[in-house]
């Protein structure tokens, strides 16, 4: 049992112990021979004679949960009085709540929020719609949309088992972001149709997450959809992926002292990750990537195994025209990102690469090398993974962008939008710069208000920006009655 | 200006007003001198010198917004520092919020409500779909589902112009049922593709609450997604209308001392509302009802303007085959139910109904009737206004309908658990029933969760109950790891 404990695998049991000294570090003793962590201890109750402790303890696995209830179970003197799953029970009754912004107390407030107020408002937003904006939830608000067919590592799972991640995201977007999120759970497949459902249902979202999608579907949903709507259309695994990806190799290569243009990046993976995180590194000057798949190399004129999108990356990378497996394009690259399955190379194959190599390998939960391996013969190292050093976290990037494409009324995400949310994440990574900390803390203080703030900025420079995010046209005049002195 | 004031129209003015004895005096007399109405008054700030007050003021329509204006602007010595209108500013931003109903203020809170932990819970659903009941928003989420195509008294103001409504019932159920909702506002007519839609986006919802769309399209949209899903679909302006109007009318019945059963009820509409009302009034033991439309009354083998509705109501109504115009139909008839157009009758037709009638003119804004006018010839008299007694109001009914269908995991809403709701909410209207109370008050403690329990208790009866509420099956070995002593 060699996997780190981790709260996604805490129990906390609720003790009942001797209230005499001793008695609590036979627990104590019981969870180290388990080889158990603890979380947090508090104390329920107590009276002279006893203590009842709620005790959180780290577990790795299910199996390794069960030897944890099975130690504690067996101290002597101790009563398990309860023991609960603690990622069950924080998703107990859903992670989200629908709550109206303002309480509705009495008779006035209802005729204000509800009928008969509502009406005024109502034909204010049908004589301009650009008025919705400002009095409606489409200020604030985005839809966290997926068919629930490629969820984090557990594939194509459907929309209802999704949920929990949709809602998660949510979460997310609302802690990090202040943005309004709502999963919008798809029980669909065919990509027309989805599009439709999504379009449909738009009015009220200022923006589209689209979240766990498989590809190819998720490229011709996404085009199509951005097509349609004049609000952002945004797959957080291709584009929020790309930004954190790009900050994060940023920082690496300032570390190493190499240039973007002049490093050899090597891609395992041309889904949709792949391909996202492609065109930005292009779009941010990096000139020779290769991208393999489960057939090696992509290259001009390559037959086999080919769709829309490899074709379109055999156009636009690999000048060199590699061809061969992927420990082979390998040998003397400077950086090598994986987006694509579980241990897929060896320590030999990072031993090829160039000096000072870099290695994102990012496929979830397991990663195509781990850090232990590949960590001898890499400079900088980061994964997908919250228990190892520089983790390639989307959380870092989606927040911020959504929330600074909502604050400019955004019609779209442009390629400088995600540049400019990629720029300030590496920027504040903090200085110095460290080879375990090339990207900030999920909690970095002011993180997302800065990554908003490099968006707005950036929309407004694309020509995608509705306002400069101060007032809205056509609806001052609804707050100056017309009799105003 | 003979319409009294209400707080949809109100205005808050911020005054700067010398500290010395009667300025305040000045303002009261040009409000009163304007014939607005004061609402609350508050002071912001004060020197010696003088004093900031918030005052706010009701009026009875635009341009009384604006002569009240003008008013407080021409007083002399005070200052308006500014002016805005309530009703606009309590939409200002949009009336709702989605938030995580638990804090993730660190990583291990991060890794149980998000990845990795959330992986486990995803699992677990697609094992047993029922777990979504526990593990999801599913639980407690409802859509409020509208094409914006009959919204309130406006009519087809299309989706966007409509989502301040449905943001306003999403607050009504949080605030009155407990209920998280959110509006799925539609830019879609096409009543095949509405239930595509809406049947696409299910799977995150435990019921589907329709909203202000226009008859007959509604009926349609109602009975396949019923038919499609397994769990409620409720047209609000159907059933929560004739919910609320039977539970007024066995009241009205009581006061009177007259039967269902042998009463003649005349119905002015028989578009979405006036269908449900008379169905449930039928399920409610009504036997001598009669429906009219602009053609006057709809009786078996009638030809012109009919429909699919109006077929199924000429062929299970008015077993005396009245025919003639709405008027003449009313001639001794005990109970008038107006559910189609303002100013219809004149207190002439009123007074040619039977002794101790009962006139329910529910159009709105505008009644068929005014009170004023029925008033010397009706018993009892109701309106949907809130500036009348008797308003009859779906928000007695739809969040408590919804709190126990969810809490049960209704699969439909059952006539008996519409008629239990009914009957809830005539009981709570208090004893001893007064003619001017025959409905409780919106704010009445305890409604919704009495009607809950009414509708739990009958959707158990009727066999639609998905449990009884107490324990989800599938779902409690989850929080029993196996390892438990």
């Amino acid at each position: 049992m060699d996997l780190p404990c981790t709260p996604a695998y805490a129990l906390k049991f609720r003790l009942r112990i001797p209230n005499r000294p001793g008695m609590f570090a036979r627990v104590a003793d019981a969870v180290a021979a388990a080889r158990g962590d603890f979380g947090t201890i508090t104390i329920v109750d107590e009276t002279r004679e006893e203590v009842i402790r709620d005790v959180t303890v780290r577990a790795s696995s299910l199996e390794h949960q069960n030897a944890i209830s099975r130690a504690i179970g067996g101290v002597e003197g101790i009563r398990v009085l309860s023991v609960e799953d603690c990622t069950f029970a924080a998703h107990e009754g859903g992670k989200l709540e629908v709550i109206s912004r303002h309480p509705i107390r009495n008779a006035a407030d209802l005729a204000q929020v509800y009928t008969p107020g509502v009406a005024r408002v109502c034909e204010a937003i049908r004589e301009d719609p650009r008025r919705a904006w400002r009095l409606t939830i489409k200020r604030n608000t985005v839809a966290v949309v997926t068919d629930g067919s490629a969820v984090l590592g557990l594939g194509d799972i459907g929309p209802l088992a999704a949920l929990p991640v949709m809602e998660g995201k949510a979460a997310l977007f609302k802690t990090f972001g202040g943005v309004d999120a709502f999963p919008v759970c798809l029980s669909e497949r065919d990509p027309a149709r989805i599009v439709e459902t999504v379009k449909a249902i738009a009015p009220a979202f200022g923006g589209i997450n689209l979240e766990d999608i498989a590809a190819p579907r998720c490229f011709e949903i996404e085009a199509r959809l951005q097509d349609a709507l004049d609000i952002p259309v945004f797959h957080d695994d291709q584009h929020g992926t790309a930004i954190v990806v790009l900050a994060a190799l940023s920082n690496a290569l300032r570390i190493v002292g190499k240039e973007i243009g002049a490093v050899r990046v090597i891609f395992s993976g041309v889904g949709a990750a792949g391909v996202a995180c492609t065109r930005l590194l292009m779009a941010a000057g990096a000139k020779r990537i290769v991208g393999c798949d489960s057939r090696g190399a992509i290259y001009r004129g390559r037959a086999e195994n080919m769709n829309p999108a490899k074709q379109w990356y055999a156009e636009h990378t690999n000048p060199e025209n590699v061809k061969g497996a992927l420990a082979d394009a390998l040998a003397g690259a400077d950086v090598f990102i994986g987006v694509s399955a579980p241990g897929l190379l060896r320590s030999a194959d990072i031993k090829r690469m160039a000096k000072r190599a870099i290695v994102f390998a990012l496929a979830n939960p397991e990663p195509e090398i781990r850090p232990e391996e590949a960590g001898p013969f890499a400079a900088i190292m980061a994964t997908g993974r919250s228990d190892y050093p520089n983790q390639i976290n989307n959380v870092l990037a989606f927040p911020g962008v959504f929330r600074g494409a909502l604050d400019v009324h955004a019609s779209r995400i442009t390629e400088g939008m995600k540049l400019a949310a990629a720029k300030t994440i590496a920027e504040a990574a903090g200085a110095p710069l460290r080879p375990d900390a090339i990207v900030p803390s999920t909690f970095a203080p002011g993180l997302a208000q800065g990554v908003a703030r490099a968006v707005r900025e950036a929309a407004v420079r694309d020509g995608v920006a509705g306002t400069r995010g101060d007032r809205i046209a056509g609806t001052d005049e609804l707050h100056s009655p017309a009799g105003r002195p």
